[in-house]
């Protein structure tokens, strides 16, 4: 028995996300299909994170444990011959049988893509949120520097999830203008349902809402009112995710 | 009543192309719905191009006659808020009622994007044509230059179609790699039918197959064999539509 790594990314736009649900394509089951083909076999397969229907990863690892022989390389081959064009292999590799796709996580960044251009870009439909006011980069930059830390995250996680201990550690956080968008990155050991989205809906408050001190006033109010809008979907990017060198991935 | 040339821009995915068919959604169809709504009546609209499923614009423009004194600003306000995310109105004018969108066309450039790299890029599913080869782009350029001129275009037309005259004008050519991109650019005074597909189905042929010369002996044999494959829609992009300036359109 092998434990095989898989590295992905995938375009989220005709997902219900990645786990697998009743009458709903998602990644994973696209994935366990594509694995029955090409290993003669169903197999389980674990992912390092929860992503909604419609969020993107740039990078993504899951785990599955086989009895295959096939190489790792054929592998990323003949998955990637069996997917559909918005999902791609990108490696694949043994680790040890106690590393885990999750639980393992080191860190992990998002980042949440918002276009506030006067007209819209039909391109980036599905793959960015629009915004129909200017945002103000420096101003949200500037703000997004509250989150730093530890915090009890409890006013930044959907209202409807209850998964215990809501304190978080951000490590790096930037909002950054590249010509009509407004980047939004994120890195943490670990996120709440919704959170990163929530942050986002936050920084991009609309004209005037936005100052220093309504996020750390937010994070010590601790109730989800005192946060902005969940920002939609679509903008949202699993961007890396990291475990620690000891534990046999990158 | 007023002629309104209107500029838009459009993904292509979603639609069975631009013109109206039974059971199919397209841009126009999706345009006068738009229309209906926001001038409260049902106006026919005459593109400057059709466009075949998949297929995008980057630069579109359509006429429409109407009695409808709204204003050509608020009029482009108005179709976007209606207008789903991958269809937005980029400006709208009052022309001459001799103008037409597709007659009064002094030259149009299309882009033909190709992926050639070697794992799959999730996020240019439909908005780039994937080959699994690597290309060759100076030799592709080279090649290019050999559809300079006017010529009978028999070859580099869809073997279902009989329009008359297969006679074009090309004006300018290039193929450039940008990254794991290669680009083909192409102006000219008219294109027939999958013309510009098959073009870039020629130009990105298999390793070996292509060399100086083999598309002036396709242009002079003028039979479809004679040339390549027709490249799929999904890279192709309407990018530039040109009309002489004294017709009243930049």
């Amino acid at each position: 028995m092998r434990r095989l790594l898989f590295e992905i990314a995938y375009a989220g736009r005709r997902y219900h996300g990645y786990q697998v649900q009743q009458n709903a394509v998602t990644v994973a089951e696209t994935l366990q299909d594509a694995i029955e083909t090409a290993f003669k076999k169903r197999e389980n397969i674990t992912g390092c994170s929860r992503t909604d229907a419609g969020v993107h990863a740039r990078q993504y690892f899951f785990h599955m444990d086989t009895e295959s022989r096939i190489p790792e390389a054929a592998a990323v081959i003949a998955l990637n011959n069996l997917l559909p064009d918005d999902i791609c292999v990108k490696s694949c590799r043994e680790v040890p049988a106690d590393f885990h796709a999750r639980y393992s996580v080191c860190w992990k960044e998002y980042q949440y893509r918002i276009w506030d251009g006067a007209v819209k870009e039909p391109f980036l439909e599905g793959l960015a949120a629009r915004f129909k006011y200017p945002l103000d980069a420096a101003l949200m930059d500037c703000c997004a520097q509250e989150f730093l830390g530890r915090h009890d995250f409890s006013a930044f996680r959907s209202t409807g999830s209850k998964e215990g201990s809501a304190v978080r550690a951000i490590y790096a956080a930037s909002v950054r203008r590249q010509g009509d968008e407004v980047l939004f990155t994120v890195a943490g050991d670990g996120f709440l349902y919704n959170m990163v989205r929530i942050m986002a809906g936050t920084l991009a408050a609309p004209p005037g809402r936005l100052a220093p001190g309504v996020i750390a006033r937010a994070l010590a109010a601790g109730s989800r009112e005192s946060a902005g809008v969940t920002a939609p979907p679509e903008g949202l990017y699993l961007n890396r995710v990291s475990y620690a060198p000891w534990e046999g991935a990158g």
